[in-house]
């Protein structure tokens, strides 16, 4: 399906890795979806070079016992570089802050999530507004008239917040609002609410389309493009189930997204709709920002501008079989992925193992720390297959590198 | 059932004409429930000289039809002074205002109530906050989170906002952060939530306990009168239905109040929960300058704080021939009521003729205007029967009258 007879013309541009701030890697305990190798692998071959992994795992990622079984895990399988979530549950306002430095940040489920780290009641909220340290992030799931309420607590704790998958209108609304009066509250936007709406549930299926929040109509759709200035970050809330899973009359909620997201974003680039500048800022200025994540140095992304695809009814590395996006037509594709100075992802395959993904808390912050100390764990882990550091020269500020590079 | 052997030694206090700014008339559509007439002559044997009417009628008062016809039924039925609440809809945002100096404010259904009035979408509060007067009260109906999310936009319109019956701890709390941050938000706590629990639904019948927000558990209760300080208004709710309508295994939601709501605070008093001031705050003081409500000139209550009864299986006055608070014992029972100038209610009798009712609206605001213009509307109407005026002086600041008055 590719245009294989033009790759001399083809243009290729260079943007940083991009950082997906939510991800659910389903490891420990549903790694039939998915696990930190296969997610990482998606990650990778959607341009994407830091997870941030979210805590709805069994056990859920909720005290020290778990988050250590957890970090184990990512170091053993993960392939790009990833940070982990801490989830606030009703029990654990006042433990959690000491787990804080090894984590992201806090996620809190506010609305119906099906999960047992729903927090129903305000005063839980308010809680976890007093404890956790207010330098370092809360995430929270809020839908609808919730995003208002814990826009109150922003207020009151005067405190910085980012809203999870802002999907419809009465949301970006009251964020734009917030905004406007100064408040500290970011925002993302997955790719399925900007690129889908409820007249594709047919298409999809009806099952396989439940996601939370739910697809919404045309004028939500309209509502996140019309603000698509105050939109702080694109992050796929990369929700792996089994097809069997989706098809299921009670299915499971959510959509895979790794692989697909920046073919979406290009293909947008593409049609007029976004600039290469909204996607590198909401993939990898504002992240590293709301999130303080470190440089990963020597670490960039080729796309390709012109390749023209059908989405397959299945991405290549996720284990979940199936994507919200079949049959839809993009243009623009991932040619290569470097990170950290090694070639992790080219034309189709994933080169990084398992374990060469870093923690980013494990990252030098300092500015002037070299990438030795850097990949001193990584580079144990990674075997021969790996090739060599490129040796083409990163600007030490990322972002969209000037001009398009012929390809050799 | 009263010490009518120990009378003459009774306690009597003079309170002023006290304030229900939550009362539901049914008046137009249901009137096989209440009607104005039937409401208000509760109101007066519960000491409540203003009633503030809910706009949830039948048709709901959304426009100028709808107010004029309440306006009508009103002035003909009204035994007490009242107002009249607009309710917000999905689509009267921009053409109430022209409507708000006829009313007493605006009512907003923000949660499931079984009523045409309900708003879901955060984007309907916002025009409503953006249009309706700043000097105009907003009442919502909030319950659990709503709450907090009603209190954003508080603060981003920077407008106050009165929160109907506070049910839960979860409420309270958030009211008295935002209030102790600043925001210009007053609440009122119920009758039933303030004396009731789910462990009085037995008692009460499963059916007939049903009423929105529920009565809640222990810990809620406690909340409430642990943050009593903050409570800025009782207001009954009182929302009238048959005994059938209750019985129902599909209740209509809601209590009766009116006659009972003082006996219970007044046994509060006795029991030393609360203080005669803490009544006169909540139901005269506050709701007085939250409502901008004009004086109502020779005015007063007074109640017995001796009279030990036991609360029966239905008040004298509402159509609603049950209440919730059957069988509990009370210490504490209203006298006489004077309305300016008349006798409206002795020892078990209304006499207050449908009609006398004035709108608060139609009450002279400067200090300096005599009751002769005052009464030119009510004087019409009422009859013979009405005693002629009192000639007790009476403060003309309200509150608390000195010392207990001895029977004649
Ligand atoms: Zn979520
Ligand atoms: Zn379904
Ligand atoms: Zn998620
Ligand atoms: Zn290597
Ligand atoms: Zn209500
Ligand atoms: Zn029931
Ligand atoms: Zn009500
Ligand atoms: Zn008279």
């Amino acid at each position: 399906k590719t245009h294989v007879d033009c790759m001399s013309s083809r243009k290729v541009l260079r943007i940083p890795g991009l950082i997906d701030v939510h991800v659910h890697l389903r490891e420990p305990g549903a790694t039939h979806k998915e696990d930190y190798a296969s997610g990482t692998a998606a990650a990778l071959a959607g341009g994407v070079t830091i997870v941030l992994a979210m805590p709805n795992t069994q056990p859920a990622i909720v005290d020290q016992a778990s988050l250590v079984l957890a970090q184990k895990l990512a170091r053993q399988g993960a392939r790009c570089d990833y940070g982990i979530y801490l989830g606030a549950s009703a029990e654990n306002a006042t433990e959690l802050p000491a787990l804080a430095s090894e984590s992201i940040g806090l996620k809190m489920y506010l609305n119906e999530t099906y999960t047992t780290l729903r927090l129903d009641d305000v005063t839980v909220w308010m809680k976890h507004f007093e404890n956790w340290p207010k330098d370092m992030p809360i995430v929270c799931h809020a839908e609808l008239r919730t995003v208002a309420a814990v826009l109150l607590l922003v207020d009151l704790y005067q405190r910085p917040v980012h809203i999870a998958h802002v999907a419809r209108k009465e949301e970006i609304l009251i964020i734009r609002a917030a905004k406007e009066r100064g408040l500290p509250v970011t925002c993302e936007v997955a790719p399925h609410h900007l690129f889908l709406t409820a007249s594709d549930i047919n298409r999809i299926g009806e099952t396989r389309a439940h996601v939370r929040p739910m697809i919404a109509n045309v004028e939500d759709q309209k509502a996140l493009w019309d603000n698509i200035d105050i939109i702080d970050c694109f992050a796929t809330d990369h929700a792996p189930h089994t097809v069997d899973e989706k098809n299921n009359p009670k299915p499971c909620f959510g959509y895979p997204g790794l692989e697909t997201m920046l073919p979406l974003l290009l293909t947008a680039v593409n049609d007029g709709r976004l600039t290469m500048e909204d996607i590198v800022t909401r993939l990898y200025t504002n992240p590293k920002k709301i999130f303080n994540i470190p440089d990963q140095p020597n670490t960039y992304v080729e796309v390709d501008m012109e390749t023209e695809w059908t989405i397959p009814n299945a991405m290549k590395f996720t284990k979940s079989k199936w994507t919200p996006f079949a049959g839809m037509k993009v243009k623009g594709t991932v040619r290569r992925v470097v990170l950290r100075g090694e070639v992790v992802f080219i034309d189709g395959e994933v080169l990084a193992k398992p374990g060469y993904g870093m923690d980013i808390n494990l990252l030098p912050k300092a500015p002037h720390q070299g990438p030795r100390q850097l990949l001193g764990l990584a580079g144990k882990q990674h075997g021969p297959l790996m090739p060599a550091p490129l040796t083409t020269s990163i600007p030490s500020v990322p972002g969209v590198l000037p001009g398009p590079l012929s390809e050799p």
